[in-house]
C-alpha cells in the first residue's frame, strides 16, 4: 500500500467519467462549455463572485497568482518550507520576473502575525531594499497543519493594512476545510485572501487545478492571469478536459468527500503512530519518528513511503483510502510502538 | 460538421484507453513507468538516440526548445506568420527571457535559404545588434505546406555553418510525414534539426506533446529543458497520463494513421474547392476564397469553420475524418463553385 | 575632422566645469542637492509638472520608460529602424521582461498614423495575440528627420484613443527643437507624450540622460522607474555628478545652443552635399550617396565618418562645430560633386 | 566631518585630471584607446591574463558577474547581509532572470566553509530544488571584515569541487588588500575566484567599477558580460571617461594608497572607540555601540554618520582622510568612553 504522496494515486472514477463525458467537439482553449461554467460553480461554492481559471499544476497556479500580486521588484513573505520556496525550482522567480521570496521560520510551516510584522518592520522604505508586496501561505501546510479562519484573518489584516496581496496555496485546501468543517468563504475571502490555488490533482484529479481570484480586483487580476497562462504555455488547446474534471470535483461536493476520506485515514494512522508524531495531524499528512530498521520492517510488510531526513518518515493518505483501508498500517505502526 | 480546428476534435479512443490503462498508482512527476519509456520509443521511431520530454502544450514545447537553443540576448529567425510569432502571446520572449524573434516573409509561411542568408548577412557582428542564435520552422506550416527533407536540410546547412540551433515546430509533424511518406529521421536530425516539438494533441490527444532533442547536445539540452519544464510549472505531478497518451500514439503507428486520415480528408475537400484554393493542400489545412454569402450558405448546411480575413476561410480536417466523411462538404464546395 | 558620431566628441566645457563644481561631499545616490533640483528645472523648461530622473544612457532611459508603459505580455509599436530595435541588443526585451517590439516601416524612420492604425487593427483582441500597449518614436529620427508638433500629436491621439502609452526617444531631442523653433512642451506632453528620454550625452555631456514623465501618471511612473533604475544597477552612488551635468545643460539654455550649432553645421554640409542627400537634413545627421573611391578621397583629406551600407555614408555633426568649422568638408563634398 | 559613506566623498584629484586628459575625440562605447588598455593594466596588477570591463556601478558589476556564473534556475550562496541580498532591490534576480539567492548567516557577514557545505548538502539533487551554481562573497565584508587568502581559498576549493562559480564583490577590495598586504592575485584567482567586482567609486572615483574575469573561462564569460552590459543599458557611449578613471586608479598604485589612507583613518578611530567596537576593524568601516545621546554629542561637535539600528552607529572613513585628519573624532569617541 502506497503512502508516498497523494500524487501517486489514480484518478477518482467520477473524474474519469467526466473526462469521457466531455469527449466531444467544442471550441478550443477555454472557449468551451465546461470552461464557461467555472466562474459560476466556484462563485456558488464560495458564496461570492469568483473569477476562476483552470491551470495545469499547482506550481503554475501559485506562480501566476504571485505574478498578479507582486511586481518584479517586490517581495513575497512566505514560510521557509513553503512549496514555492523549496519545491518549485524557482518557478515564482520565473513568473514574477525576479521577485524576491522572503522566507520566514515558524512551527509546522505556519506563519505567525508577529513574525510577519517583525519582518515588515525591518524593511527600510528606500529604493535599495525590496519592498514586500504579498504574503503567501499554504493551507493545509507542508506539514499537514491547518490555519483556522481567525488565523488566516489575522494575516489578512496585516496584508490589508500594509497594502499587500494575500495568496493561499491550497494544494490541500480541501483537506483543510474538511478538518475545520467551515465554509470555504470563511477560510479565504472573508479572511482577506485575494487569490487561491485550489487543488484538485492531489484530491483525485488527473491534471488541472483552479486559480481563484476574490474581491474588487478579481476581474482585473484574472484578466492578467489569462495573459500569463497563455504566455507560459498553460492555455491548453483542449481545456474542456480540465474544466470538466474541476466541475466534477466541486459541483457535487466530491472535493470535500474525498478530502474527508483522506483525513479520516490520516487520523486512523495517527492513532497507530501515537507519540511518534512530529506534528499534530490535521489534514492528510503524517510526519513520524521512525528508525531506519523500523522503516524497513514496515516496508517489508508492504507499506511504501518516503523517508523524511534521518529517523523520520512522511506518510500521506489520499482520497481512495479511509480509516478501514489503512488499518493495517495503523496496526503495524502501533505494533512498532510496543516493539 | 466542425472544421474549426484539429483542437476542437475529441480524443481518439486508443488514447482514452491508454489513459485508463495508466490509471494506477505510480511515482509522481516523470518518475513513472510510462515516462521512462519515452526516450526508447522515440529513439526507435527516429532511428537514433533521442531525448524526449512530455510537455503539456505546443506553445510550451516550442518555447522550452527555443530557451535551450538561444540565450536571452540572441535572436531566432522564423517566419512572420509562425505560431511562435502570432499566436503565443509572447511565450518565446517569456521562456527565453527576452530573446528577439526575427520574422521573415515567405510564401505559404515557409522560410527560404536565400531569405535566411540575407537576414544573417545584415546583422552587424558588434555588441549593439542582436546576434542570431537559432532558426525555427514549422512543418507542416501554418498554411498547410510541407517542407521536404531537402528543403529542411538546406536550412539545416545554414544553421550548422552559422553555429545556429535549429528548431522545428511539429504541431502537425505527423501530417507532414504522412504527406511526404518519408522517414521521420529524414525530416529532422538527418536534415540538421536539433529540437522538434512533436505534436499529439491536434492529432487525437487530450493533453501532451513531446519535445525531442537530437544529436550530440541532446542530453545536455534535455537536462536543461527539464529545469525549464519544472520552473514553468509544466512538470505535472501525474505525468504518467501524458506519457501514456504519447506512447499510445507512437508505439503502434497511430500517429501516422491519424494524420493520413486527416490528410486524405483534406485532399477530398481540395478536390471540391478547386480553384478557390489559396495555397496548395499538402497537410490537413485548406485556405479557400469564400465570399461572406458563400460562407453563410455552407454554415446553413451545417459546416462550421473560421473566416480567414475578408473573402476567405480556413478549413481544418482531423484524425476522425477521411475522404468519405467529408464528402458532403467537398460536394457543397464544388456546388458553390458552379453557383 | 571627425564626423563619426556625436558620441565621439569631447565634453563641452560648461559641463566639465559643472562636474568640478559638484565635487564636494554630499549624500549618495540621488539624495544630493543637484538631483533634488531636476524636477524643478525640467518643469520650468517644459512648462508643466515634470518628474525627472537621471539615467546613465539612452538605452537605459528608453528601456526603463518602456518598462513603465508596457507589461511583459504587451507590444510596443515602433519603427523598424528605431534605435530600440536595431541598436540596443534587445535591451527593451530585457527591461520589459519580454515585451514584443512591433516594428513598422516608414520613410526616414518616421511612423505615420495610417501605418500605426493599420497595425493596431490587425491585432485580434484575444489572449493569443500580443496586445499593443505603447508607441515609441524617435525625434529627431535615426535618419535625422524631425516630427513636427502636429505629427506627434496625431500619433498621440491614436495612443490616447487606444489606451497606449506614448514614449519619445529624444537622444537628439534638442536638435529637433532647434530645427522646429517650438516650445519643448509642444513637442511632448501637449502632443500626448507620456515619457521622454531627453538626451544630453550626444549634445555635449559626459554621462547621463534625463528620463522625464509627464501627465497624471507621471508620479506613479517615476516611482516605478526609480525601482527599475536601482534594480538595473543604474542608481549611481555619486549621482550628483550626473545631475550637475544635466542642470548645466538645461538651466541656462546650453542644450539648445549646442544643438543649434550642430544643426547649423549640418546645414552647411547639406549645401555642399547637394543632390547626394538621401534624406532631407533637419537635425545633425546627413546620409549621402558616396562611392567607395569618393569616400577614400574625403578620408585622404582628413575627414572621418562611417560608411552606411554600399555607396553611402553617414555624417554626424556635433555641438563643437558650426557652419564655419565644417566648411572644409562642405567644400570637399561640393568638389566631389563636380568631380 | 562626514563619516556617512565612502560614496559621499568627492572624486580624488588624480581622477578628475584623468577625466580631463581623456576629454578628446575618440571612438564611442568601448572602442577607444583607454578602454583598450584595461585588460593589460589589470593583467599586470593581477599577474595573470585578466579580462576587464568597466561597469558603472557595483550593483551592475555584481549582477552581471552573477548572470555569467549562474543560470536562471540556479542558486547563489551568499551571506544574508551581503549587499546583493539587502541593498540592490533585487538586481541579481533581474540580471540572472530569477536565479535564487541562498542567504546564509555568519559572524561579521563572512561565510564559513562549514556553513556553505552544510547548505550544499541539504539540496536534493532533483529537478524540484534549485541547484547551487555559484558562491558570492564580499571582501572586505559589509561589516568591514577581511577574508584572508586562505579563507578565500577554502571557499574556492568548495566551489571547484562542486562545480560552482565563485564571485567576489570587491567594492572595498582595495581596503582588503591594504589590510592584508598580500598580492591581489593571492586574494582572487589563486584562491579560486572566477569573477571580481573591483571597486573604484568608494575609493575615490566618480563613476565606474571594473568587472574582472580570471581563468580558463574568462574570455567566454567576458564576451557574455559584454552582451549583458549592452543589454542592460550599461555600455556608455563615452566609455573612455570611465576607462580613464580606472586606469588612473590602478596604473600608478593610487588604488592601494587611497585604501591605505582610509584604513589608517579607521584604525585611528578604532583606538578612540575602544571597547565600543561591535566588530574588529580591518578595513574602513567601524560599527560602534553608541547611545542616542552620545550620538547627539558627536553630531553637535560636527561629526556626521548613520545610525545602525538602536544604540549603534556606522562610521566609514575614506581616501581623503588619514589618522591625523580623523584624530578629532577619535578623541571625541575616547572622551565619550570616559564620559
Amino acid at each position: 500500500m502506497h503512502f508516498f504522496s497523494d500524487n501517486a494515486t489514480p484518478i477518482c472514477p467520477e473524474l474519469l467519467a467526466a473526462i469521457a463525458a466531455a469527449d466531444q467537439a467544442d471550441h478550443g482553449y477555454d472557449g468551451d462549455a465546461w470552461s464557461a461554467r467555472l466562474d459560476g460553480a466556484f462563485s456558488a461554492l464560495f458564496d461570492t463572485d469568483v473569477k476562476a481559471l483552470w491551470i495545469a499544476t499547482g506550481t503554475a497556479a501559485n506562480s501566476i497568482a504571485l505574478a498578479c500580486l507582486c511586481p518584479p521588484y517586490g517581495g513575497i513573505l512566505c514560510h521557509e518550507e513553503a512549496h514555492i520556496v523549496v519545491d518549485e525550482c524557482g518557478a515564482p522567480g520565473f513568473f514574477t520576473h525576479g521577485a524576491t521570496l522572503m522566507p520566514l521560520p515558524g512551527a509546522g510551516a505556519k506563519l505567525t502575525p508577529d513574525m510577519v510584522c517583525e519582518r515588515l518592520t525591518a524593511i527600510r522604505p528606500d529604493v535599495h531594499q525590496v519592498p514586500a508586496h504579498a504574503i503567501s501561505i499554504t493551507n493545509a501546510t507542508e506539514y499537514g497543519l491547518v490555519y483556522a479562519p481567525d488565523e488566516v484573518a489575522a494575516l489578512g489584516d496585516i496584508a490589508r493594512s500594509h497594502g499587500l496581496g494575500f495568496h493561499m496555496d491550497g494544494a490541500r485546501f480541501a483537506n483543510a476545510v474538511a478538518h475545520l468543517g467551515c465554509a470555504p468563504a470563511d477560510l479565504t475571502w472573508r479572511a482577506g485572501v485575494d487569490a487561491l490555488s485550489f487543488g484538485c490533482v492531489k484530491n483525485g484529479g488527473m491534471v488541472g487545478e483552479a486559480l481563484l481570484f476574490f474581491g474588487g480586483q478579481a476581474q482585473a487580476r484574472a484578466a492578467q492571469a489569462q495573459r500569463w497562462r497563455k504566455r507560459s504555455g498553460h492555455l491548453f488547446s483542449k481545456g474542456r478536459y480540465l474544466a470538466a474534471q474541476i466541475l466534477a470535483m466541486i459541483e457535487g461536493g466530491l472535493w470535500l468527500r474525498n478530502a474527508q476520506a483522506a483525513n479520516a485515514a490520516a487520523q486512523a494512522l495517527a492513532q497507530g503512530a501515537g507519540d511518534r508524531l512530529l506534528h499534530p495531524v490535521q489534514a492528510n499528512e503524517l510526519f513520524v519518528r521512525l528508525h531506519a530498521d523500523e522503516a524497513a520492517q514496515l516496508r517489508a510488510q508492504g507499506f511504501d513511503f518516503y523517508d523524511w531526513g534521518e529517523g523520520a518518515a512522511r506518510l500521506v493518505t489520499n482520497w481512495s483510502q479511509d480509516a478501514a483501508s489503512v488499518a493495517p498500517l495503523a496496526a503495524a505502526l502501533a505494533a512498532l510502538d510496543h516493539g
